[in-house]
C-alpha cells in the first residue's frame, strides 16, 4: 500500500465545460459516454501534456499510458527524431496547393518496408483506406459483396456499422455477409453459395474486438483464406489499422505468412502525425488510378516527413521485436500479481496489443473495478478494448505497473 | 512582353518517380490523370515550400497561388501568429490517449463565431462531416432520402457518389435526389412526391461547381428552402467546406440569411492544419451524441490550437470584408486585361472564390491555353475549379497577375 489515489477535480469541471458546446462532452472511446470503457469515477478525461510513455493530466496526475492514444503513439509521445523531421518540413510548408517530393519519399519508404505493397495511396483517417479498399475491390471484381468475420471494426462509414445502428440504412449493409472468425469452413460455404458475387474479404489479422478476449489466427487459416480468394477472383483486405507495425514492419500478413491484396494502415505510421495509407498489389494499381477519391488535407508534406522518420526509426529499433519483450515481461508481472491474490487474469492477443479480463467474472464488474484500481493509481489501462505499447516504455515503468497491479488485486 | 516561362523539368522527374510508387502519381484535382484541370506541360507537379501568398516548385519557380491549396490556406502560408500557437501546443502534446481541453476552448470559439452553431464536433476530412450530417438527419427524421442540388459536391464517400462511378452500386445512392440549383418549383415538387420520407436537403451555400459559371442564390430561394425543410420537418444541412469563412464568419447561411440546421466546415477552418467540424442546431444534439462516429486523430490538440488562432485572426482581419475587396479588384483588373485583347471573361461566385471562363469558347480549349499562359508565367490558376483566395495576397500581387493576364491574352 503506497501509492497515490489520483483526484480529478479539474478533469470534471472541464468536462462540464464541455457539455455545453460538444455533443456528449468527449465522443469516441475516450468518452465518459461509452461508460463501460471508462467508469467516470477512476478515469481522467483532459490531458494537459505528454512525453515518452507517459502523459499527464488536467489535474497534475501522471500516468503510465497503454492505450498510446489508441495506437498512434508508437515511439513515445513528442519523439524527438519524428517531431524534428516535422519541424523540418513544415519550415518549408505543409498544406500546399501542389504536393511535396515526402510524398513519393513516403511512398517509396513503405513499398520498400511492406510485403504486400507496390504501391501507396495516402488519405487521413483509417475508415478512408478501408473504404478506399472496398470501392477498389468492388470496381475490379464488378461484384458487390463484402465478407466480414465477426467481432470486426473496420472504421464508422455507414457499410462498416450496423442495421440496428442509429442512422443505417438497409442499403448501407445489404451487400455485407458476416462469418465467425476462424472459421474456414462456414467462408468457404459462403463463397460457395455466394459464388461470382463476393469482391472481397475484409479482415483485420486477428480478431481484436472489444469485450472479448483476442483470438489469433488458427494454424493455416490464413493460407486457405488467401487461397480461396485468389482461386474465386475475390480481393483480400486486411485492415491493419490498428495491428500496424507492431506485430511486423513488413505488414501483419508478413507476419502470418501470407500476402494481402490491399492493406490499410493508419494509426502508427506517423507518431501520431495524421497520415493514413492504403498499399496494395500491382493488378488493383490501375483500377485505384480510375477510382473518384481525394481529400483537403491528403497531400500535406509535415505528416509524410513524420512518417518517413517514424518508420526509419521503427526499422532501426527492429521495433516489433522490442515490443513483443516489453509485452511478454509485462504479461508474466500482471498474471503473477494476479495469482498472488487469487485472480485468473487472462492476456490475449499479440503481447504489443494485449486484452486483460479476469476470468470467472461474467458480468465483468470485477474487472472494471480493478481497471479502475489501476488507473486511479497512475497506470492508464481500459476496460474492454486492447491495449498498446511503444517503444519508450521502460522496464522500470512495467515493474511499476506490476506493483500497482499488486496493490490493486489486493484493494478488490 | 516581358515575364520568363517556366520550366518544369525537376517536376517532370519527380512525376515519373511518383508513378512508380503511387497510383496515377498524384490524386486528386493536383493530378496530371485529371488533365483538364492541369495540362501537364504548363504546370509544376510538386512545391519546395510556400510562404505567404506564395509557393515555389522543385525547379525554383515562384508562384501567385490563387488555389490555397484548394481551400486551406485562408491567412497566407505559414501564417506565422498559427505556427507558433500550433508550436506552442505541440511541445505539449498532440494526439494523446485524452483529448485536451484545447479541444473545449476550441468549440466555444466557433459556436460564438457561427451564427447556427449551437454546438461542434471535430474531424479530419470534410467529407467526415457530410457522412456525419447524413447520418443525423436520417437518425433523427427515421426517414432515407436526400436531396442534392445538381453541381453539388460534398466528398467522396459512395453515398456522394455517381451511380456510373467505379466501385459505386446502386444501394449507394437508391435514396439520392437530385434537383437543379436555384429550381424552388421543382424542389417543392419533390418534396411533394415523396411526402414524409425526405429526411434532408444537403447543399452548398451557392453553386460553386466544376466545368461551370458558379451561381450565386436566387433572391428568396434560401428562405423558402428553409421554410420547407421547417414545414416538413427534414434537417437543412449546409456544407460550407469550401466557401466557409471566405464569405462570413457566421457561416455562409448567415451571409445569405437563413440559418441552417448542420453546417459542415474545413478547409479554412485552421490555416491548412487538419481538422473538420459539424455544427448544429441543438435539436440535434442528442441525436448526434448517440450515434457511432469516432477517429483516430479526432481529438488532436495542435489542429484545435490552430484553429483557434486563425479564427481570432480572421475575426480581427474582418477577412471576408478582406477578401471581397481583393477579389473584386483582381476581377476588374483581369475582365479590363481580357477585354483589350478581344475577349469576354465571366468571372462568376463570391469573389473571394472567383470561377474563370472565356465567354464564346465552347470547346473550352482557348480557356485552358489562356491559364497555361498564365501558370508558366509564374500565376497559379486552374482551368474549371473555382479560385481561393487569402489574407496574404497584395495589392502589389493583383497589380502582377493583371499583368501577367495582358501578355497572356497578348500570345493567345
Amino acid at each position: 500500500m503506497g501509492f497515490s489515489i489520483n483526484r480529478y477535480e479539474k478533469s470534471a469541471a472541464e468536462y462540464e465545460r464541455a457539455l455545453k458546446v460538444i455533443p456528449s462532452g468527449i465522443y469516441g472511446h475516450q468518452g465518459p459516454a461509452e461508460g463501460c470503457f471508462v467508469p467516470v469515477t477512476a478515469f481522467p478525461f483532459f490531458s494537459e501534456r505528454a512525453k515518452g510513455s507517459y502523459f499527464w493530466d488536467v489535474d497534475g496526475n501522471r500516468f503510465i499510458d497503454y492505450m498510446c492514444a489508441y495506437g498512434p503513439n508508437i515511439l513515445g509521445y513528442n519523439d524527438d527524431e519524428v517531431d524534428e523531421a516535422a519541424a523540418k518540413q513544415r519550415s518549408l510548408g505543409d498544406c500546399i496547393t501542389t504536393p511535396s517530393v515526402r510524398m513519393i519519399d513516403f511512398a517509396e519508404l513503405l513499398v520498400e518496408t511492406v510485403a504486400s505493397a507496390d504501391w501507396a495511396f495516402f488519405a487521413k483517417n483509417g475508415g478512408d483506406t478501408t473504404t478506399l479498399a472496398v470501392l477498389t475491390a468492388r470496381a475490379y471484381t464488378r461484384r458487390k459483396k463484402i465478407v466480414f468475420f465477426k467481432g470486426y471494426y473496420h472504421g464508422v462509414a455507414p457499410w462498416t456499422q450496423k442495421i440496428d445502428y442509429p442512422g443505417i440504412l438497409e442499403e448501407d449493409v445489404i451487400n455485407n455477409i458476416y462469418v465467425p472468425w476462424n472459421d474456414y469452413e462456414r467462408l468457404a460455404e459462403v463463397f460457395a453459395e455466394n459464388k461470382g458475387e463476393i469482391a472481397a474479404v475484409i479482415s483485420q489479422p486477428y480478431l481484436h474486438g472489444n469485450f472479448a478476449d483476442n483470438v489469433l489466427p488458427a494454424e493455416g487459416f490464413w493460407q486457405k483464406v488467401r487461397k480461396l480468394c485468389t482461386d474465386t477472383g475475390s480481393v483480400l483486405i486486411i485492415d491493419d489499422v490498428r495491428a500496424g507495425f507492431r506485430l511486423d514492419l513488413a505488414g501483419s500478413d508478413h507476419f502470418f505468412g501470407f500476402q494481402a491484396d490491399l492493406i490499410c494502415f493508419c494509426k502508427a505510421l506517423a507518431n501520431g502525425y495524421n497520415v493514413s495509407a492504403l498499399c496494395g498489389k500491382e493488378f488493383l494499381r490501375n483500377t485505384v488510378s480510375g477510382l473518384t477519391y481525394t481529400g483537403s488535407y491528403w497531400l500535406s508534406a509535415v505528416p509524410f516527413a513524420a512518417g518517413i522518420a517514424c518508420i526509419r526509426k521503427m526499422r532501426r529499433l527492429d521495433l516489433p521485436r522490442l515490443l513483443n519483450e516489453k509485452g511478454l515481461l509485462l504479461k508474466e508481472g500482471l498474471i503473477a500479481a494476479a495469482k498472488k491474490h487469487g485472480y485468473d487474469l487472462r492476456v490475449t492477443g499479440a503481447p504489443a496489443l494485449f486484452y486483460l479480463r479476469i476470468a470467472d467474472d461474467d458480468s465483468l464488474m470485477l474487472h472494471q473495478r480493478w481497471i479502475a484500481e489501476m488507473v486511479k493509481r497512475g497506470v492508464y489501462l481500459t476496460n474492454h478494448h486492447n491495449h498498446f505499447l511503444n517503444a519508450s516504455l521502460s522496464d522500470e515503468d512495467i515493474k511499476r505497473t506490476v506493483e500497482v497491479a499488486d496493490e490493486a488485486f489486493s484493494v478488490l
